[in-house]
């Protein structure tokens, strides 16, 4: 059986998935999916710097067997490959996240669900074929929040991931030109009410404020949560060495390099550009993963080789649900998964701990 | 009310109000507004040079509250996003510089006038909403220069700003080609009569002199109009760290790195390359401020990180002038300013004092 | 007599054979000649790496002879530039391997045959006009590769050149959307039979290993093979010094730096760039060849200069012999051979010994 | 008077000269102007190459009058352009090398005139209307090339420049396919008899050498012109810095740094590039000049920066020969000198020796 046999032109790289995601949303829900911040340089960026590391294989290394597997807190993944959460799924499936949450357990991998999906938190836990995380925006109704980790722990949840560099949203000038999906219209149902109105005549510098973000969150948001956990909290949206280290001193459980798929602060560094500070300023005390660019597996190689524990994919997991619903997302993960296998062979590297950063350099 | 009414196409971004600017002025007021020297690198170069400089921003900074207000030179000033001296604006509003500056104290913004301007300078006082500051060209007669000094103080002007980079005029190619814009087409109320005349029969080189500009002007020069002037003397067009030195020993009040928006001297270094060395060589003894290529809020960001105090917009404000008169120049303002906000808010920086040189590097 | 009769518009440089062999070519056969592995990083890097090296020529040096001879490996060579060895030869013209022999013979070039190509290795010593060397795959059946090496022996090779750069294959993209050349398809005569079976069914991940290629090769396999060898064998395929240091270990006879032409690991560093890590961990003790994006005399020049022995071709060969067969690759062979003379001569560089380091920087 | 009377579209910069040649001469002459060695790689380096060097103006610098007149080689000059020697100038305008020597004499330049020139070399001195120098390609007849030099001198060239770039024609791909201009075809007057045929049926490599051209020059061979030359010898050709040493030890006059215009070696080195390693080189004891890739008055104002005496413009003047015979080649040149002169103004370098490498760093 085709994995994906409602699709002509069968995808033979993550890139294919894309026209065939185009041509099936509508433009203002394509331009919501692909738009970055500002002029898009960091999305563009984030995508080019994998491309731009050179690898340096080694010759006659004996791969005839690879081995992709891995733990990660405690969670025993077949391969490093995650989805990275997004919102509202069922802008792209009418199975929204169930579909996504289906087409995980067939690829085998972790799958990193939104505060902002379409489904109900408890409901995530009952559809899981595998593995699964709970991406949380602290709202600003602390006992709400609490609420929801709970409940999300309760439905399954491996972790919570807390998202650090969100505490407004950034110039989504193609959202703002096309009539872009807001949260208000999303109706996401993990979300608490809007904490403030906005003027709809108020002038530009006065609405920069979002009325489902809460943007006085520290550090000591952090070691907040961590204490209501039941679960290992990893902070998503880390860049910088210094904040790595405030992350593990407020007790994270993991840390996410991202730079949220370059949709908040335009400009703001590649997320390979970050990666190596992190890695060192963590010192391998925690697990580090990275998201933003991945499209090939030598890009999750060259991620590793970094000092990455593992990666995740935001968009093309959103390309292969609206092109193939949970097929298409389970074909999308057999893709990469077999260029990781792939590259690890011609690299040399037969398993994760032979991607090392000689690789990457000579 | 909406800010820009006539406007079909509402701009979301600085740079969308340049086709609305295109579609109304002749065309060689257009190449005039557009065009720089000679090839136009350093146009190319000063905006592209923001954009490449890379952002690391801090996660979890409370930024519940984010403040832009500064104070420059005595005036207090609700962000740091000012108007760049620019000529005749009757070219492209019938309102001239007195719809600008009401679209300046709009937007809450301080506005410089050019001495090239359509408008009487005593009248600019009179119609002026907020703080504004009088560019001055240093004309070969002394007295006139004087004159004009006294009456732009007169009028309001909180600070001279002395052009120092355009002893004569670069390369101006489009504006040979089409028909631009001379000096002595446009008939600027503010400037004395020609120093000489130009022999229209003469070979190129025999014409390189302008007869409206004091190719003689030295530092010794500016010591002069710092003595005259009431109020406190910038220098702009300051690009080496010995010229910034110079003015400090001079007197000057202030410094405004830039490259004449790339119409001067063509490959002449981009402002956000000059403007570190600047900065330290001023040691903070005086306010910096920068123009040229400033599209974005995270360009502002970036210039301060850099150690600028303030920045100034100069193409972007005729675009919108021309495009919705004072309503567009405050509706450019209001987005600029917004952006600011949103990059302040992301980069873990609530104040101007927050944005600091790490953030522009690890 | 011209050599090249066939050809209406009759190349001047190896570029122009390439739109003449696209114009005869099936799509999905010339697709399988110029693809290279995932987004053809490395294939684009080979070519533009060797453009970008920077030339310093020598004024004034006599070189009113210009000698390109040299002898590797013990075999006497008119010029330091080789066929690569390639697949398939039937593929591109009906003569095949025969020709490819013959216009090698007429360019008086060194052809290294594949171990995949269609003509059986004990015909090639009987159509070669020169010396020709032989590039071996190790299957996995040891038997029958020990017998092949024989065979080639026998039949005339002067060298094996063990290919160590692919225990499986790349993300050859083109190929799997186009229906490429599988081994499958191709029948090679030189081959085994398959060693397993790839089950259609299979998702993409188990279906990375080929038939045809043994994944376990490793130093020790080169050290075998160096044992029943009665001529040297060299290894294609090493990019990194540290590897280069084994080869030599493991009695290798000289190595050919190579990334596959780009068609196996994208985004490998360009040869140029591994180039004088080879050169300086082996230090004279053996020749270092070097292949990938060869299409100019002044590439040849460099890669020398930067202390490579000899070059090999290999795509253009393809080009110039679906264009014109024999007369085609003896043609391209002259054109290279001619640009090569001509750089030496404007390089003040009469012999081949005085194509030095300091001809690329100062 | 209009200068260029006849051309509608009046150009404002040298490229515009650029169309208005290709529109009048024959496509394969034009291919042989435009062309360049190989992929003309070092055609596009040395105009893209002088374009990124960063300009560091000087600010209130008295530039109320600027000085562009210099003495080279005992020769008064109002500036420092040079026309650079190139053959053949009856294929751009009946009138040839006359036509150019009276625009050079309009345009207060050194016109450099080409062994290969149309016109006999002492008809050169009775057109000309101000100073030139002669280039000499040393002809394997001795005799004939004393003679030359003899002839040059009487006919008042003030000094020899000797090509040493050339012992034989580069990869020139554009005169290849389309027919190009052979010396043999140019018959130029100031040649010996061809000093060997050419086997039209010969293999591309056995066809490198040109009978026109002498590819044993040495070292010696400048010595030797040195003590014949009744004037001072400069060498053309030189980008190494122990090259130019060796020509003064020779006892050169002078050198001029080129890469032959990208026309000979591709690839070779930019001659801004090449530039500040000769002048470190020859510390002062010798003028230096440069060409290659000269557009503008900013080039010219970096190549003095950068310690070059004067540059040479060779295919603009070209397109202004073809475009507008003398009066075009005036206007070219006087268009230079005034982008000059404005370049120095805006700088704030009055004179030549103002222009000093501080200007293009801080």
């Amino acid at each position: 059986m085709s994995p994906v046999p409602e699709i002509a032109d069968r995808p033979v790289r993550v890139l294919d998935y894309r026209p065939l995601a185009a041509a099936v949303l509508p433009a203002n829900t394509w331009g919501y999916v692909e738009g970055g911040a500002g002029d898009e340089h960091s999305l563009g960026w984030n995508e080019q710097s994998w491309q731009e590391i050179r690898l340096w294989p080694r010759a006659l290394v004996d791969v005839s067997t690879i081995d992709t597997s891995l733990s990660l807190l405690g969670t025993a993944l077949a391969h490093p490959i995650a989805l990275a959460p997004t919102a509202a799924h069922s802008l792209y499936h009418p199975g929204a996240e169930s579909q996504t949450l289906v087409g995980a357990g067939g690829g085998d991998a972790l799958a990193v669900m939104s505060t902002l999906g379409s489904t109900p938190v408890d409901e995530l836990g009952r559809v899981a074929k595998g593995p699964w995380w709970f991406q949380l925006y602290v709202q600003a109704d602390r006992d709400f929040t609490t609420d929801l980790v709970q409940r999300a722990v309760v439905a399954g949840a491996g972790a919570i991931v807390l998202t650090v560099d969100t505490p407004l949203l950034g110039a989504r000038d193609r959202d703002r030109r096309m009539g872009g999906h807001t949260v208000d219209a999303m109706r996401p149902p993990n979300v608490a009410p809007a904490a403030h109105s906005i003027d709809p005549g108020a002038r530009p510098h006065q609405r920069v404020y979002n009325p489902y973000l809460d943007p006085s969150l520290t550090w000591d948001t952090l070691s907040w949560l961590v204490e209501i956990s039941p679960v290992p909290v990893l902070t998503k949206g880390v860049l910088r060495a210094d904040d790595a280290r405030r992350a593990v001193d407020a007790g994270a459980g993991g840390i996410v390099v991202s730079n949220h798929g370059g949709r908040n602060l335009d400009t703001a560094v590649a997320t390979s550009t970050a990666l190596p500070g992190v890695v060192e300023a963590v010192a391998g005390n925690l697990p580090v993963l990275v998201d933003g660019g991945i499209r090939r597996g030598t890009d999750i190689a060259k991620a590793l080789c970094l000092g990455a524990d593992a990666v995740l994919v935001g968009r093309p997991a959103i390309w292969a649900l609206a092109a193939g619903g949970a097929d298409g997302v389970t074909h999308l993960l057999d893709l990469l998964r077999s260029e990781l296998l792939m590259a690890m062979g011609l690299l040399g590297a037969p398993t994760l701990q032979d991607l090392t950063g000689d690789l990457l350099q000579q």
